[in-house]
């Protein structure tokens, strides 16, 4: 049996979506900037994809949202524009992001940071939540955006962007979130709290890799991170990727349709294999669930290392993680882990498991005997188990 | 009939690129740096692919490839990171372009130029064609870089990146080109001249839209334009676009197959078309056609707007362009016509035909009879022609 508990690595694409796309390759071919009917035949799928974009995040029409490569592009661009705009010309000189968003935020914001800029990094609790009371502290006169993720890749834990957002209105500070994990998981409507800016990807909802996407209110606009032919508004240059708009648009319309399955019958199959998982002693799981996506469980085998129990999953079949596929080929500590002050042991034992609507009861099933299987095997030839068996002190509160 | 003459804004996918791809969305659609089954069944097509890619501009193998999401992001990645390394550092204030590159070259410019950077741009002769002492004349010891396109997209005129580069290797300054136009239709081998960053898109060779590539030689490497998961060695991040990058390599192996053919047979069926077309009174075409790359024509046809001409072709089936598909929404003059040095009108009237090895003589030979009766038709309303009949000195030598 394969068994597919990384969705929130990447997801398969919905054979749906992947018929909307066909077409535009072979058949509908044309450069939609282009002015024939070569392109012109490409405008009214590229339309409808758009239709279904905006309408799936509640952005206006006066508002915009950008066609991107991915999301990495969409965090780079809006932390990179904001150097160009407000660190270089001096008119600002701070930024604050969460010390637990994606690398390419991170990773961009240590770039920017290199060039002169102030970078707070706000922490996390033990239960892996963000305080808005921490963002209120960092403001200044002198930031220049606040950058909190809407859900997080490692933990599922949904942070307070609707109080976040309102702190970075009083203050006028503009809010990027990086919703890549919130789409599909849950509602998602950019009417419905301040934000300036939100990133996404078709990837994480069923679509096509190779396609994010960026949402700019009306009125905060960032100047391009690339330049060229003017393509999306002048936003984003670079011919469009007709394929991966046509699928992107089909999947967010159906990660919409979706939700409230997502919101039950994923949630509860999820809370039901989490409830299994943590009759296993000596496991911890750091976000309580109900602050949490329904689909993500991160939790710790104490005295197995990740990758060990990785290795047994992967050998019956099963594909799950210990954390962003975007640093999994260091073999480090889960950062979350790390943040939320796990000892470093604990930290290298955390398993993420994270479903999608095509994840079957009998899947997970399967899954459980699986690991129940690994940790047996793994705990019994694991020197640090031996020596802190059960009971030890984690430093944690487990969330049985 | 329908014509495809726009193979210069963008290309058919070959049914046998598309069939490689196919896989890698819905059946194997793992990340490929997560650690598992799900992921490591993407390597060897990945792996495949990146060989035929490095083959198909003959990269050696302590050099880098890297894949991005379009020419446009190569582009404008060379040259920030050359803003950010030796601009913004002030170890350097200048770079070179040439005035007809492609819009996400000289948007890029004269963006890093409104931050201070000094930016000369290269002109080019009545031929179309850059001279190579224009380039020497503009090294400074100041020129952190130069960029000239290996084939320009409007009038497919190849630039001697041989000489170009001999001259930067001389003075040991960066020298970037865009391939863009080049593969598939001229040899290109890295090896063979001096290049220290090329860029190329698999669209524009019967590829997918939305992946591109940098090379970069050894010991040139630079900073990532998009900062994050550290993929592609940590040049670009980003989940890879699987099935993007499968497709281009697919894409560059058949490119590399079939150059003879392009040399050869879509060359003479371009001449013949040509000598056809400048049979027609009072019609120009810029650069020598041995000069040229062998799908492109770029041709004036005195008195037409060239948007007419586009009219009356796609009524008729045809798609041509007035040049590039990434500034074609603003009904400029062709920025080509405009540098040589034509007059204004003339300026107006260029239509470029651009073939591809999916280009068959029937097509040309229908394509022929709506271009002659389309100027018959447009001419007999044009007031332009009325005034300046044939024989008016258009400034231009016609190569006929």
């Amino acid at each position: 049996m394969r068994v597919y508990l990384d969705n929130n690595a990447t997801t398969i694409v919905d054979p749906h979506v992947f018929a909307e796309m066909e077409p535009y390759f072979v058949q509908r071919y044309g450069n939609p900037n282009s002015l024939h009917a070569f392109a012109s035949e490409t405008h009214p799928a590229l339309k409808d994809a758009m239709e279904k974009i905006y309408a799936g995040i509640h952005a206006p029409k006066e508002d915009s949202v950008v066609i991107t490569s991915c999301a990495t592009e969409s965090n780079n661009w809006v932390l990179k524009s904001i150097y160009f705009e407000y660190i270089l010309t001096g008119r600002k000189n701070h930024i604050i992001v969460s010390e637990v968003e994606h690398p390419s935020v991170i990773a961009t914001a240590k770039f920017i940071e290199s060039m002169g800029c102030k970078v707070t990094y706000l922490p996390i609790n033990h239960e892996g939540m963000i305080d808005p009371q921490t963002v209120r502290d960092s403001i200044t006169d002198k930031t220049a955006l606040v950058s909190v993720m809407w859900a997080n890749n490692e933990t599922g834990a949904i942070f307070p962007v609707q109080e976040i957002g309102a702190i970075c209105a009083e203050y006028n500070v503009p809010f990027h979130t990086d919703a890549v994990q919130a789409i599909g998981k849950t509602p998602v409507d950019v009417q419905s709290l301040n934000v300036d800016y939100l990133t996404f990807s078709a990837h994480k909802f069923h679509g096509p890799k190779g396609v994010g996407a960026l949402y700019m209110k009306k009125g905060r606009e960032l100047s391009p991170l690339l330049h060229g032919g003017s393509q999306m508004g002048g936003y984003r240059s670079g011919t469009l990727n007709v394929p991966g708009i046509v699928g992107m648009g089909k999947a967010m319309e159906q990660a919409i349709d979706a939700l409230d399955y997502e919101m039950s019958d994923v949630r509860e199959m999820r809370d039901a294999f989490e409830d299994e998982l943590l009759k296993i002693p000596d496991t911890f799981v750091v976000t309580p669930r109900e602050k949490r996506t329904p689909n993500t469980i991160l939790i710790s085998f104490r005295g197995i290392e990740g990758e060990s129990m990785l290795w047994d999953l992967n050998r019956a079949g099963i594909g799950a993680s210990t954390g962003s596929a975007c640093a999994s080929e260091d073999l480090e500590s889960n950062p979350v882990m790390e943040a939320i002050g796990a000892d470093a042991d604990l930290a290298h034992t955390a398993v993420r498991f994270s479903l999608s609507r095509y994840t079957t009861q009998e899947e997970l099933d399967y899954a459980l005997e699986v690991v129940k299987k690994a940790v047996e095997r793994l705990r019994g030839i694991s020197s640090s188990y031996a020596y802190a068996p059960e009971g030890h002190d984690s430093g944690l509160d487990a969330h049985h």
